[in-house]
């Protein structure tokens, strides 16, 4: 049985791993629909490589390009954001959400409403539009899979039982780079020091959300929507070798969790595979080799960010939007110089108590929401200017 | 829905920590038979309190005391061996086997036999018998549901996945006592010594396995029996703090592990309740507190007695068996100060390396190779008195 597999995002990190694990077993996938943002090249070279139905560039200035690259070759190439819209659509078995930011929204919810299995790599779709969108899944009967690797290891983790057998989430943490740092010390922070992440091969942009622990706030709220068990009942605990991906305890006290090595593939073969596993070549646990595993309880007065993320999802509405936007737009002054690396969650804070739009019922709001908070982001930036 | 309960063993610790859980969920279990050695008025008290349909003691010489205790109630006494074969062919939805040694294999065998869920304490049942009660258990589509944390925990991580998705299973072993000892410093280990085990609670004999490692060894002989993915694919690893009670990796590379508190009533629970779980008042785990974990590789040049397992397992037949025996009277000759601690793995490798007896077919078979070998076993160890 080959699966039907749609991936958006195809030339990012997410969806080159995706396609990197589809192509150790080809014979079990078929590839519909990849879409990149503007690079056409390389995504034609992706579609030729997959015979893929249809390839899409999000920027219609990427079009001329992607046609002459794909010529002839049966791929079909399009462009724009309506062509992305019908693209998800089609209804394949699989698809892989991996967009980046709000622009990956309106894909993501086409493909949940065809009521088949989304991989969700895209943060904004539960962070920003997390009741939405779970609410259209059930509608739908759709499957969402996380493919981030402490949700997916929850998601692994409840295999061994149901959802209200949960006594406690474990999100685990890795601290970032700051663990042991006081305030004072992480005042003088610089970008480059920031973005040196113990773990991970990460972006400059999550680098940072590691560091401030805001990572944890959002992973907080996606964890929120795909496990109803509370907010109460998620913690975090601090484990900075990364190895335990996030844990799942039940009320008999049994806990389970999923482990393994940095490997994006892992959790992304999980869910390509689901409800099978799949054989990969991704790099094997070794704990002797590890040695050892450490764990310490969060701490919210030096890295405030996770309470940040706890206030946003009790106040509910587009508060966990406006703190995705106003993060983004604060780590983005961060890294630019424009202001301190302690600044970032207390932008953040300021901007979130300083409006408070309506409940979003549609995408539309949601994008109204992330504009605006960008807008007034912007400008409490300029207060806090170095 | 009520569950019928037997539980073989009633007395022991195994046998009352269910019976612990059964009080917590009182209107979910219904006890059918409950069995001791010969502790009459204890078997007698928990029959009256659980309502048993019937109480057997083993003894014969218990009886006239158990049916005097349980004049006035429903509960039907009975006593001997036949009894308890009789007790454990009723048939009931959920049965412990949790008698010590080779007394427990009849009763486990005729459980097996009724095609219902088997949990599984009685080490002997797979250690010295496990060809025959897994190809029993099989022909009668019964369940086994391990109970020992280790192989609860395997159990417990394969929900995430199927048996034939496993490319390795990883036993944990506190590594005991004298873990980070050299041979020279454990030439002279006193039984003392070796009855201090660092995490759990336990008795004497289960001590001295735990610190010659030999309780790995036979863990992993049971392991081969319940999982079979091949004995090259079950390792093991040092893990002092026993938290992570033991690891299953899947072919994907994904790693589910169960962790939990050193209580024994965990794994249990678990058992009881499956494929639900259930409510309890077990210590929940705060690893923020535990703090560390540590791993390393097993030496088996300081610890011999996994080695001597796997060669046991290799060499099939009636090997695990007399390993099993063996390895008592070597453990019970060192606890009397007849032999030293060294002589322990010693004694058992040159009783495995003396005889050959046939493979055992038939229960009666593993009693005579029992019985053989514990015979030879009491020679050798006359030749090891200090």
């Amino acid at each position: 049985m080959t699966k039907s597999v749609s991936i958006f995002g195809a030339t990012g990190s997410v969806g080159q791993s995706t396609l990197d694990l589809v192509r150790q077993h080809p014979e079990q996938y078929k590839i519909v629909a990849l879409t990149a943002n503007g690079n056409a090249s390389q995504l034609a070279a992706l579609a030729r490589e997959f015979s893929a139905e249809i390839a899409v560039v999000a920027d219609d200035n990427a079009y001329e390009e992607l046609k002459l690259q794909l010529e002839g070759t049966s791929t079909e190439a399009a462009s724009g954001k309506e062509a992305l819209i019908a693209a998800a659509s089609r209804g394949v078995d699989w698809t892989m959400a991996a967009i980046v930011g709000c622009a990956g929204l309106p894909p993501t919810l086409a493909a949940l409403r065809c009521g088949k299995t989304v991989a969700l790599a895209n943060k904004e779709a539960l962070v920003s539009a997390g009741a939405l969108m779970i609410t259209e899944a059930r509608k739908a009967g759709a499957t969402l899979l996380p493919v981030d690797s402490e949700h997916n290891a929850i998601f692994q983790a409840l295999q061994g039982g149901k959802i209200d057998q949960v006594r406690k989430i474990t999100l685990t943490a890795s601290g970032g780079p700051f663990r042991t740092w006081t305030r004072e010390q992480m005042a003088g922070v610089t970008p480059e020091q920031a973005v040196a992440h113990p773990n991970w091969d990460m972006g400059a942009k999550i680098s940072v959300d590691s560091a401030t622990m805001m990572n944890k706030g959002l992973e907080l709220i996606e964890a929120h929507h795909l496990f109803p068990v509370g907010l109460e009942n998620i913690e975090i605990l601090v484990h900075p070798q990364s190895v335990i991906h996030s844990m799942v305890e039940y009320h008999d006290r049994s806990t389970l969790a999923q482990l393994g090595s940095p490997d994006m593939r892992i959790p992304i073969a999980s869910a390509l595979a689901w409800p099978e596993r799949m054989m990969t070549n991704c790099a094997p646990l070794d704990l002797a080799e590890i040695g050892r595993l450490d764990f310490e309880r969060p701490d919210e007065d030096r890295f405030p960010a996770t309470k940040i993320a706890r206030a946003a999802i009790t106040a509910g509405g587009a508060k966990p939007a406006m703190l995705n936007a106003a993060n983004e737009v604060a780590v983005a002054a961060f890294l630019n110089r424009a202001v301190q690396f302690l600044d970032i969650t207390e932008i953040v804070t300021r901007l979130l108590d300083s409006y408070s739009p309506p409940e979003p019922s549609v995408l539309a709001d949601i994008f109204a929401i992330d504009k605006e908070t960008r807008v007034r982001t912007e400008q409490l930036v300029e207060e806090f200017k170095v």
